[in-house]
């Protein structure tokens, strides 16, 4: 592995930790805790672990120690996020602190390496290459849910022969999920594996009361930020694009916020606010083309726009939409294959409802190509695919078209469309993730330590210095509710959307007026290692304005 | 303007400068120069200051001065590259050095805002408003190229208004070369106004023995490299991903070859190479395809490409289409306007020579279309706007779908598209682009204080620690030579192509191998500005293959 200067310099890097963490801890439970929704039902389903307490850990006298060896087994679930290495690397040092002779074990490419029981040792010479670097590749991840009792038996096959008696799985919600079930399961049957897991998603819809944060997510936030905050200077020199960005977050529209609040664009859309007002794909065309005329009578034809990744889906007309299609395929796929080519579309509006087929006729050409043919394996629309800022950028244009034959805009309209994602789930992690997951994992073995199972590790307080950061675990039924799911009610945990009411978005309202007319443009720059501790250390704006407020954030 | 943290803690950056520009100074001048070619043309052309010497600044006793103030205008010319602000602080530094009493003015938008008279005054608390930071928004950019009697005159007017008695013009080749007509034409008329160049593109492609390299490069393939590193670390961690990612660099392979040489590529394309060994597009489709397959025989159905923006342009046969497209559509517009949609493909195939015709079949549909539908507004093909990356991957999907059914491949393909370009032309320097571009502007103000002009500032030796780097002028003849622009022989700038014959792409050739087939990803992270010397001043390493060779370079 070839090693660039900066990874050479940042391997040595010692993440900063709670101060609790520092020495030996003794586990404070609180009292019982109840699900976050439909609790008879989660109760049920979890008999074993439902209902257990918080825990916080408290220092206490003396080394941190266990008599015996504790051999731990630790999966990469689901998309890449920032930190994940650091996470490992925490679990790592904190059950060699336990006991010397402790090893780590890590199932390749996701929940598939414990079913096909594909693994290898994490030795100190594995996890010193990878402390405070980007990506999974430490031991891989992948996509394959953990669901079923073959598969857990399967899994406890390989974890028995390694003498594995705790398991960390860092996943997103799902992943999160899967493993409360997985943890319930082996309590049940009296296993003797214990499981926690570890909040991972750059998309920032992980969270609660209890996590403030998914790892991951102020990396990512940064890198766009730093790449959209060089469009805005790009734009404002030379002053005649319009730059439509789509930045990642499939259900949730927290990168896009955050990166709003990081870089002031003069426009942001927020999927959850479309939903919540019921706008039509048209109102957002129309708000977008009105701040652009707005803009161009003040001889500005420029701009950036900030669109996440989920937006599609949360507008309540193209979401019917999309059912309908569905549903269409689901039964006329065959009739619609004779259907001659050029003819399709036409096809596909004679056959949808009035409302429907209004509003499949007004996509452009290539967004309802995409519509009718892209479909995955199951014949649903692969949303991901379409593309929502050339989408916009095209409806937008022709509406500024009928406005410039109504008299109604006479400024210049040229776009430039971007989509970050890729960029920034593989990113070394800032000193925030750095140091948040170094403690997430440290914070894991310590559970671990505690026989604890069922838990989320947990680490909060986090705009205060490392020092002053608590620890402990969650409980993850505590998270969970009941939702349909392909056509079933399953336990999961609660999805964090955008709150309307949260100081984020509250702040982010009561600014973008002025950033939409004003050029109130900021540049963050790239994510700094080693300057000052108010460029290198900062928490996002997100979390920074849910614990301390618009006014201290900003003052 | 609403500040980030780093901005803030950026601004107060100190570049690092050649000892002798720290104090008074003495014009060193060598012995008379030829142009680069067609002497007796560009002597004929330009016979006031044809055959300037090179100019090499020396320490001189005493303190850096002029009896009188000295009035300077600047100009902005073309596409944004990183550093531009600090040429103008360096150039504002200079003259207040050389006289406290000196004043700057730009001219904006561009060498519009010369003709047209648009200027501000740039005082001290401007220029420190700007110290370090990206784009050019200080006084903005623009394209109107200068050529004219008519502009030069008009230009004149304001400059001897404001008492001008220098102008920089900070550009790319052609900005540079327009420079050149107007420091000999107002020397002609003895107008008293020098002309200064600078040499700025991101391109890399202005560069020759006198000037090593144009500003902007460093960073900008930096903030690339980055981003390519981050999605090779992604790339490696999910492993079921190729990625197309195309790079800004219209007429050369520079920015892609850096690029590679930052971040170990499976592929990189070089449109150099792919004209001179005189490579058909399936030429390119099939080596892509062949490693493709290679890697998929040890089983890693992923890796990352970097093509170049211009390539399409490169490739011998595609030019060929081309040129008879624009004959076709100059002459046979019209009658191509009645053809049907559906027909028109079928139409231009019909019309083309059978070689063409062919080439042109061959094409996936959307690039068909964009080669028929998009024209400048003289009728040419819109070369820039061909999403080469799509263009590749597609073709390359079905070339393995051939290969599939032949048995000889049994890989998955599964392919993201990405291309950098606005995302790095306004970064924020770099040190080594904060270092350079203020060293040349001050460097201009030296020029001017000597009296000079048709010289482009000069900064050499700039792999050694800038206390060592050499500062002095290049006369603009000596880079000239003769070519056909629009159909008439004009006095250019020679475009500097990527040498096959060089060290950076020599050392690229003898590592390609193994890169295509070994993973030897490297992540070179973002730009730092406060670590460690070895991470945050390294040159590119282009200019250290150039200056130090491979094995210094690589040791």
């Amino acid at each position: 592995m070839t090693k660039s200067a900066l990874q050479i310099a940042r391997a040595s890097y010692k993440p900063k930790m709670p101060e609790v963490l520092k020495g030996n801890i003794r586990i404070k439970e609180g009292t019982a805790t109840e699900s976050a929704g439909d609790q008879e039902e989660i109760k049920k389903l979890f008999p074993n672990i439902y209902g257990l307490p918080i825990l916080d850990f408290v220092a206490d006298e003396g080394q941190p120690g266990m008599k015996d060896p504790i051999n731990v087994g630790v999966i990469l679930s689901g998309g890449q996020a920032p930190g994940g290495h650091n996470v490992i690397a925490g679990i790592y040092d904190g059950i060699k602190r336990l006991h010397s002779e402790s090893r780590l074990y890590g199932f390749i490419l996701g929940p598939s390496g414990l079913i096909n029981h594909e693994y290898k040792e994490l030795t100190g010479d594995i996890i010193d290459e990878y402390r405070n670097t980007g990506g999974f590749d430490i031991i891989g991840s992948g996509r394959t849910k953990l669901e079923t009792k073959e598969q857990f038996d399967k899994g406890l096959e390989i974890l028995k022969k390694l003498d594995i008696r705790a398991l960390v799985i860092i996943g997103g919600d799902d992943s999160n999920t899967n493993a409360c079930v997985l943890a319930e399961y082996y309590q049940s049957i009296n296993a003797g594996v214990q499981v926690i897991g570890c909040p991972k998603t750059i998309d920032g819809d992980l969270k609660n009361k209890q996590i403030e944060t998914s790892f991951g997510f102020d990396t990512a936030c940064k890198v766009y930020s730093e790449l959209i905050g060089n469009i805005e200077r790009d734009c404002n020199s030379s002053r005649k694009y319009w730059h439509f960005i789509k930045v990642m977050g499939r259900s949730a529209s927290h990168i896009a916020l955050e990166c709003a609040l990081q870089t002031h664009p003069n426009i942001c859309i927020i999927s959850e606010e479309i939903e919540a007002k019921k706008w039509s794909l048209d109102d957002i065309v129309e708000y977008i083309a009105g701040i652009i005329a707005n803009r161009a009578e003040q001889g500005l034809n420029f701009g950036t726009i900030i669109i996440p990744e989920g937006l599609i889906e949360f507008i309540p007309a193209i979401k019917k939409l999309i059912e309908e299609l569905n549903d269409f395929f689901a039964h006329s796929s065959d009739e619609f294959n004779l259907v001659r080519r050029s003819q399709q579309r036409d096809y596909i509006i004679s056959k949808l409802s009035p409302e429907n087929a209004k509003i499949y006729a007004s996509l452009p050409e290539k967004v309802a190509k995409q519509l009718a043919l892209d479909r995955d394996p199951h014949g649903n629309v692969q949303v991901s695919m379409i593309q929502t800022e050339e989408l916009l950028s095209q409806m937008v244009g022709k509406k500024l078209d009928e406005w410039t034959n109504e008299g109604k805009y006479k400024g210049k309209f040229s776009a430039i469309h971007h989509f970050f994602g890729y960029e920034g789930r593989s990113a070394a992690p800032s000193n925030y993730d750095a140091d948040y997951c170094y403690s997430l994992g440290y914070t894991a073995s310590m559970l671990i330590a505690g026989g604890k199972t069922g838990y989320m590790a947990s680490v909060r307080n986090t705009t205060a210095p490392a020092d002053k950061w608590i620890a402990g675990g969650i409980p993850i039924t505590m998270m969970m509710n009941m939702e349909r799911r392909s056509g079933k009610m399953k336990p999961v945990i609660r999805k964090a959307l955008v709150e309307l009411e949260g100081a984020p978005f509250r702040y982010f309202k009561s600014q973008r007026g002025k950033w939409a007319i004003e050029t109130d443009y900021v540049y963050p720059g790239p994510i700094q290692y080693f300057g000052p501790v108010e460029v290198c250390d900062q928490p996002t704006k997100t979390l920074q304005l849910e614990q301390k407020g618009i006014q201290m954030t900003f003052l």
